[in-house]
């Protein structure tokens, strides 16, 4: 069987060199294109020091999608950008990973609220699938579009999904406290992300009006056919990577207990093998580099809530990782090809 | 005036350093004994080598209380060992400023209960005053014993006081989500505060059995004359100073706005020099060496819920600054003497 | 004595922030003046939030610098607009303190070379004491333009100063490794300050070329009357503050031992309060936030060399710090007024 | 051909978990063995918490090595456990890759000197081969006992050999000044590696008297066969990974170019697949996690001097990583079987 041939549409960021990081470890893919907007001619590995001699290929323009026999693509362009891309190239010629937002959420107007702008491929967005493999598998096998979910969102639907699936807490009043590795917020310097002003600092941003508030809540929604509504808050973690998500939620019975939490999850995520359901609290180090979920909930009695806590490396499991599970997921390779390396700690 | 005659008794942790740092600037204070357990005959500069020819005198015993002519005392002791220091000495020949947790609780059953251990000085807990200034200012006057708020408490019963004073939010269901720099730890190492497994990682700690819940619900319920409940969780934040704890309530009435809001904060800060109400969220590095807590406060129509947010640095505020700041009160000095050093940032 | 009105030119930078840190505990000088090329208007405070309640005076425009009654004025401006500011206003109105490199070299043509611009105000330059107060300061007290030393200079001179005035080491093949955290870059964001690259790295950047070279080694021939030649390779310390200077020389004698050296540091530095000789390496963070600079130095006799170690917060001593030492002198103030505050560690 | 059996001997310390990571990713070995003096019983991954569903293993004693049938023992244990091991059991058995310091030295007088005791197997230490592949390759591949090098050694020999080699620089009078992350440190905690002591810090230690000093020269001068005398400074990186070192010495001719430096590096290093020579100088970051070591080398004609400036990951190329580079070449296996990863960047 030939190689799955790949292309990476944006390749001098952060997920981009992360694409290629995982996928020269993967047994059944080729890389035959890498492109970039502003470093078009200049190797990959200018861009990118950490390559020298792995991956030393010239970055190309987007055009030379129309020149280049490829399976699949990965989009790890602008919010924006994302949509541009699919309303030129379609979905036909290759199948299509978009970690971008532009087709997360379920509507047009919902898009149009959270992320003011319109939509500019309003007709595609039925056809994508919420690319979250250890909820939506089945749909993802055939997709020939796949919306990669956010980094906050996979890190707090992972944590909140059993709870909710089996009906254990209440739909509303779930509060979800994000802490996320600067790495978020992408290769592009600003003020918020100069060094001098993360390092030894901590704070909360983006109050109330983040845009994976909802699509949070309508992944979950999809998933458990009933509407949620929660409270998301992120912060800056003065590290490169890692996102640690404390879910607090209303536990709809008093008398629920430890093994009936362990069950819940358990139903869920059994047989996964990349959410580890741990009996201590995780810690973003036990995940770096690594595409596992690491999650830990315990409930206590005497407040009724239940805390749900969850450890991903923002780069793979909400990012690039993710996005090579999906297309493994939908060329009917190994799930886990190209994604076997241990975490990276200390 | 004389100047308060001042020791430190524990005086090679990080709280006894930070005292003597903010001592040597303050103008009617003087040092008139440091002691230690482990270091006695060496110089202070020797375990602390920041104050090398700024403060070089020599570490003596606990006995040495005895022999000196002391207004005051810091108690920087570890939890248990404060008591035993208010049992042997009493209160009659100087007045004290303990940091530990041994006279925060209001009953010695709490304290058994939270602190797995027997009290040794219950009849001292009604005579300590719970040593927050800007809640309890007019009982620390005459105070002879000051229980000196936790780090986080500090944190958290600053940011929930006005709402639950002004009845603006349910007396349940509070979640307290606080991330908590590693000099909260104290100075013995340990695996958990060991630098490759803390740096670049992150996660929760203490779940549901930190001592600290007791305490921030039993303050904000002498303050506010009304039983509270909540969750509050740590977390491990890899920067050496800094709490921010972002809290979430559910608001009792739906048609509250932001500048009710801002007026309960007001209405209990407006005079305070050390809380700045501000406008935008909070971040630890902005108060890092200070005695200031910043605070933010929002709600959100779409899901009735409050996030109020604090910074403070841990190891003023959270510790040695507020016992300063209690001490100016209890001898009627300029409450902000020694405490003024705008903050160190970047 | 009325106190000495300040404006500090340019005081969005780290400098400029610091400087006004600084002042606002010093009790013989008030700021006046404080401005800004691109925030104008703006409070002091909303571009450093660490000063609300503090310092929020209105930042004004450079022309403001006409209506003021101004002794002197701290430069805190980048290289080239500095001469500009000295060619236009003369240094009859106030005296200056100059923070950037504009005259720290002793020619035109030097600076020419190493800084790759005409100079604009050449006629100034032999008017320029070079401010290190340690070695110069009988010439600091009558100079009207202080030409204030740069971050890795101050750390690297008062290293090797007593061992070149004393005829111990090779006026050549000396080495100085520095090492410095990331506010020495600035506070404007770029590629090489960006949080996800410098958290967790650390690298050697401007070998060879970098401007600090003619300027340690003019001053160190200055100070010793004789020439003096050396390389110095900087290095990028992933913190935010702080310098540590590695110095390495080879020894004229072989027999000198180490109370040798220690006479000839102690001959230098034994009055001197800003500079402290300790028998073990210092660290940066045993002078965070302040003006010290902790020196170390031992001898091999197997190799026949000397290490001189230096460390100095950048900011304070390698910038703002010393720049108010220097006015402290120029005004006859007490030298260590407003820098009397303990380094903030840990 | 059956897979190369093998044990690891202490595998609860960072090297221990390193050679676990790695071997995972081996496609010609299969682990038998993990051993560990205090945690006998309990599973791998108990104690490293990353390794969770990859490798759950119980952890043994090391009597087990008797039951166990091995191909080759990696031992990373502390310096004096490693002789005790080779004393008991001998090469015969299984061949050894001892990661301690043990026999690095020439000679147990050497020994004795440095490492302050006796050696206990003093009959092997000829036997031992310096494991540096790069330079001592076709010794490697009959070894029994392979004396690993250790973290500062392979960053400073890298850098260094072809200089020395090809006569380019003098055999006395170099300065090694290299800075490590606190992984080097090992992974028990102590007042050197305390979070808040190291965190924002940087020193210098060990200053003239590191054990790692006769190591770089012997290696060299086993090399070249000719004398070397160097002076080695390290210092205290606050990161987890990574080693830099910045290299000094002087030029024997005046008159060399760029040119003759690069001839000297490609010469020895241009087929070697884990050595970049690089045309920028080169970061920790960009080998973390990786078995590179990146070079970059220039001459200022101004001094007569050469930089010669190496990076590596000190627990990878510095440790675990080269081990198994090693054992490849022992077992004559691909020399890159295990260390195909990109660095982890950013």
């Amino acid at each position: 069987m030939r190689d799955v041939r790949v292309g990476v549409i944006g390749a001098t960021g952060y997920t981009g060199s992360e694409l290629v990081r995982l996928l020269l470890q993967h047994s059944s893919t080729s890389i035959e294109l890498v492109t970039s907007q502003s470093h078009v001619g200049r190797r990959f590995s200018d861009v990118h020091p950490q390559f020298v001699g792995l991956f030393d290929e010239e970055l190309q323009s987007l055009e030379d999608v129309e020149h280049t026999d490829l399976d699949v693509v990965f989009l790890a362009l602008p919010h924006g950008a994302s949509m541009d891309f699919v309303a030129s190239f379609g979905t036909e010629r290759f199948r299509i990973v978009d970690l971008s937002g532009d087709f997360r959420l379920p509507s047009a107007e919902l898009y149009r609220k959270w992320y003011r702008k319109t939509h500019r491929a309003p007709g595609r967005i039925d056809e994508a699938v919420f690319g979250l493999p250890e909820l939506f598998r089945n749909d993802l096998r055939k997709a020939r579009l796949v919306a990669n979910p956010g980094c906050y969102p996979t890190s707090a639907i992972l944590a909140l999904a059993p709870l909710l699936k089996q009906d254990l807490i209440d739909i509303e009043g779930i509060v979800v406290d994000s802490k996320s590795g600067v790495t978020g917020a992408g290769v592009k310097p600003s003020s918020t992300t100069h060094f001098p002003d993360v390092f030894g600092n901590f704070s909360a941003y983006g109050l109330l009006k983040h845009r994976h508030t909802p699509e949070i809540e309508s992944a979950l929604e999809l998933y458990c056919a009933a509407p949620v509504q929660l409270l998301f808050t992120p912060h800056l973690l003065p590290v490169d990577r890692g996102i640690l998500t404390t879910a607090y939620a209303h536990l709809r019975r008093p008398k629920i207990n430890g093994s009936d939490l362990r069950d819940a999850y358990d139903s869920v995520y059994r047989k996964e093998h990349f959410v580890r359901v741990l009996d201590r609290p995780p810690s973003v180090k036990a995940v770096r580099g690594s595409n596992f979920c690491d999650l830990h909930v315990v409930h206590d009695p005497r407040t009724g809530r239940v805390i749900a806590i969850s450890a991903i490396d923002n780069l793979v499991k909400g990012a690039a990782g993710q996005a090579i599970q999906n297309m493994n997921i939908m060329f009917g390779l190994l799930e886990h090809s190209g994604l076997g390396q241990a975490p990276l700690s200390p």
